[in-house]
């Protein structure tokens, strides 16, 4: 059975995450993926996941809390272009994981934008480990969604296939704009 | 780690075809995929390979008599366009095998072609059993390959999707035309 993008990016993680990893949730948004990556990292491990919207955050600190995995995470109430300010060290990071777009049930206003999400995800590049996974989940059915969906495929098609598997996955049947994944693995 | 658009390919057969069941190998070439179907199939399981290059279906049969599942596999010396002809009964087939471009180390101006590509993808998709799945491996690096990916991708993302998941799976930033995958999963 074919998985959805995301069913596909989560089971990605769940291969390349171990106990006492470190890595990043670059829009923590509902928490989920967070909770996810909390689980994975176990005891040891370490989860810094940002978000601009205090919103997000605070639904991210209560699914933690629910979960007694908030020691863990660290929340940054931050845009996610700032990964170099808080995570400094190189090839230090297991997994990264972007869901671009809005806030599922939040302010479909407040969006990712592509000069905010290329930084980030070329710092990505930057602090992913070898064999590391830089996940992104591409929304785009929002206004903007399409320059940004752009932007994106851009950056990734363009990187050095030395140094990078650039794997798209979706689905080419569907209306209404359904996500997919680039899935960047650093070689 | 990333699969390439093959091992993926090959790792949904195994999770699709079952002891027992009917597949078919439209494009027997050097008979790879017809044997991996044929061990996957068992010893009550028929698999049916197609072939147009009588070179193809020498060298299949040399690795299936190697193997000793030589009676497990109906080798058709025709065109994949005569599905139907020789596999007449709807929704009976779990899986479908195309590799489209030349046979490998043959004759290179020998290729698939749009117009009896298009034909056997359609009948592949009347034959398919529901949950099965129809395989395309997309070779478009020869003369006339563009043309031809350009119809299948018509083609593949015109299906409705109340029918059909049509998953594209490819790597994006290489260089010289890589193969990718479509995976069409009957719903």
């Amino acid at each position: 059975m074919l998985q959805s993008p995301l069913a596909f990016s989560h089971a990605l993680l769940k291969q390349t995450v171990h106990a006492g990893d470190s890595v990043i949730d670059a829009t923590a948004g509902n928490g989920n993926d967070t909770l996810l990556l909390a689980n994975l990292v176990g005891k040891d491990g370490r989860v810094i996941a940002f978000d601009i919207q205090e919103e997000a955050i605070a639904i991210t600190r209560e699914k933690l809390l629910a979960a007694g995995l908030n020691d863990r995470v660290d929340l940054q109430h931050n845009g996610h272009e700032h990964i170099l300010e808080i995570c400094p060290d190189s090839e230090s990071i297991s997994a990264i994981v972007f869901n671009l777009g809005y806030l599922p049930k939040g302010d479909k206003s407040i969006v990712t934008i592509p000069e905010t999400t290329l930084k980030a995800l070329d710092a990505s590049l930057n602090v992913l480990k070898k064999k590391g996974m830089l996940l992104v989940m591409v929304y785009h059915g929002h206004p903007g969604g399409k320059k940004e969906k752009s932007a994106v495929l851009d950056f990734a098609s363009a990187l050095p296939q030395e140094h990078f598997n650039v794997l798209n996955y979706g689905f080419i049947n569907q209306k209404n704009d359904p996500p997919f994944l680039l899935a960047i693995e650093k070689r």
